[in-house]
């Protein structure tokens, strides 16, 4: 016959393999039936978000960060739930379903927060001009994950952004800007939800911002060495606050004396401390300040974003970076501190500031709008990419 | 006061931080409650495994592929279920809980299965002599993710692996092995689910394997070109068999138009096709087969994980290669075949085998125990890759 029959490249035998690859037959979903799509974002700014879910009895949508907390989603005859939201303002924003009170990823979306504690996937809605963030037809720098010899022993992860034009110009060095996440965050949470490599790619093909190399580590080695040992993974945060200093110190000995020197013998970094930036979100920010102010010989560019260093530790770990203003000031290339005005922390910050300020500490302020997110985490590294190494 | 009063660093905010970043409210567990330990791998080979849920009437252990299908999970005070069970053959194995009929990936695992349909979870159960995926203490290649032109004006995504000292010695150029994954697979899971990169970099060091590069491109790019274009994700795999053969046309069209030429470009690779090799598994295996068949003056090395192509297929689009044998054993440096005896598709591959050894064709057998599984994809990765550009 010349009839084409072709079994592994027939629907069926392609959606069992689909469904069969590296997981539990349990994990299959019925041959060729109805199919969720989601999320699914319209030209008006509104979201469509979709779950497969026949036996369920209620399915909300968790999307407090764009303004839908637990909002009813509805069944179809096929049993797939569904919900239209909107319009939200343009950004990129983490949401998860609530399936019978069961926090859940969203199967049908590829694109996840990278995180150790929570499952959230992410929804990326356009503007009609494109935003900093947006994938654009522009060169492109290239995302390396990468090991490194780290604290007691163990390897270390960590990604590192080398920019368009690196493989191209081999006799040229680069500034590096080292950018810390937050906790429970992985080292995979600035490239994946924080887009830096994105933002740098755009911010560099408009002339905006310095070529630079961006490493993002992992910020909590002390994790790495119990899994490498097979001990439990420790407290994270420690339950208390000394304990808390001493793994962002930890992470400090690791960042100055690991990281930095894998990155420059890997690398062709400017490795002198005015062509280095160290910055980073929520921890990532009280790392990033912590480290800068116990490495004051290492770091010229500081940004901290949406976090603060308590005026006590100030007094008692760094008396000199407030009482010696003048030589601070005269030492950083730049102190930046952004928070939003409804961050949980923004109190704190303010006060952090209010302290700079009563000893003439010289730094940029920037108050935006919003929470403790990483929609305002993407702006405060477009703004402050702008800034550092000019 | 001299006390230590550090509010940003203190437990219940650096958890509070913890818990808000880049997440909805909703997100966050109570401040500071029991937390979740796993997986936990001990040393007999067992693994326990758990999960918050104070209010679920029922949580089971989804982890058919090491046999623990819908495994009940006892709750304990804390609202923390938790099961033990083993010990089970030393290995990576995906896995998932079923709450209260849900399944959800373990929130307390940050080691995930990338796939666009499910959800799994990765537990790694160590042997007492370390095997060929493991992290040991050799030098490590690097892993890169980066973008390239691809079909229908789309930027395409793939990672691509250099092998250790591939910095360190800049004249030398290397064989390259295009190494494809199943339908819904990404573009990820050969790295993070098949520790390509581990397993290479342990076979280099042991001077099993042939320094060489590996490229793991995305292997749908008619969802990406959608996705790009925010047009609704086609169905994968498409409805008809005449369409799925299309599909994969395409896709070998991007690999030798798009991706091949970018990658000769882009790294240090020997531009030829006794250095090229192509391989992949389940939809991955017969992308393989299909491009190489179709593009005999691209690839000397061919590798086919637990797949096929049906000999209708082989009759109508490429008599050649069954018809002239002689001239493709004369051609092909290799033909791989491998499957698992209790794979779906043993038998379609078997027949296939008989139908190249009917026409007298030269194949590399190996028919292992196991299905259609990431844990038989890396032995055969393991297997081939020490064969490869010898």
């Amino acid at each position: 016959m010349g009839v084409l029959r072709n079994r592994f490249l027939s629907p069926r035998n392609l959606l069992v393999a689909a469904l069969l690859t590296a997981t539990a037959d349990a994990f299959a979903q019925p041959p060729r039936g109805p199919q969720a799509r989601s999320p699914q974002v319209h030209a008006d700014g509104t979201i469509t978000l979709e779950y497969l879910a026949p036996d369920a009895e209620s399915v909300l949508l968790d999307g407090g960060q764009f303004g839908a907390r637990d909002l009813p989603m509805e069944q179809d005859s096929n049993g797939i739930w569904r919900v239209t939201y909107g319009p939200i303002e343009p950004d990129i924003y983490p949401y998860a379903f609530k399936v019978d009170g069961v926090l859940v990823q969203d199967p049908a979306n590829p694109h996840y927060f990278p995180n150790e504690r929570f499952r959230g996937s992410l929804v990326d809605v356009p503007a009609d001009t494109s935003l900093i963030h947006d994938l654009r037809d522009v060169p492109h720098g290239t995302v390396t994950y990468a090991y490194y010899p780290s604290v007691a022993g163990s390897t270390g992860r960590l990604l590192v952004y080398t920019p368009p034009g690196y493989d191209e110009e081999p006799d040229r060095r680069y500034p590096v800007y080292y950018l810390i996440s937050g906790t429970t965050d992985t080292e995979e949470t600035w490239y994946k939800a924080g887009r830096s490599n994105l933002i740098l790619d755009n911010l560099i093909a408009e002339g905006r911002a310095e070529p630079m190399i961006v490493v993002m580590p992992y910020g909590n080695p002390a994790a790495t060495v119990a899994e490498q040992r097979g001990e439990p993974k420790p407290d994270d945060p420690p339950r208390e606050t000394e304990a808390a200093v001493a793994r962002i110190d930890q992470f400090g000995e690791d960042l100055t004396e690991n990281v930095i020197p894998y990155v420059d013998a890997t690398y062709r970094t400017r490795p002198d401390r005015t062509s280095r930036a160290i910055g980073g979100f929520s921890r990532g920010g009280g790392q990033t300040l912590q480290t800068a102010f116990s490495h004051m010989d290492t770091f010229a560019w500081v940004c901290s974003y949406s976090a603060y260093l308590d005026t006590d530790l100030m007094e008692s770990r760094f008396p000199d970076i407030a009482g010696k203003a003048a030589q601070t000031n005269d030492s950083l290339k730049l102190l930046w501190l952004s928070v939003g005005d409804e961050d949980f922390l923004y109190e704190d910050v303010r006060e952090f500031m209010a302290y700079l300020d009563e000893h003439g500490v010289d730094y940029r302020k920037y108050i935006s709008g919003g929470g403790h997110t990483w929609m305002n985490t993407k702006d405060y590294l477009a703004r402050t990419a702008q800034l550092l190494f000019q």
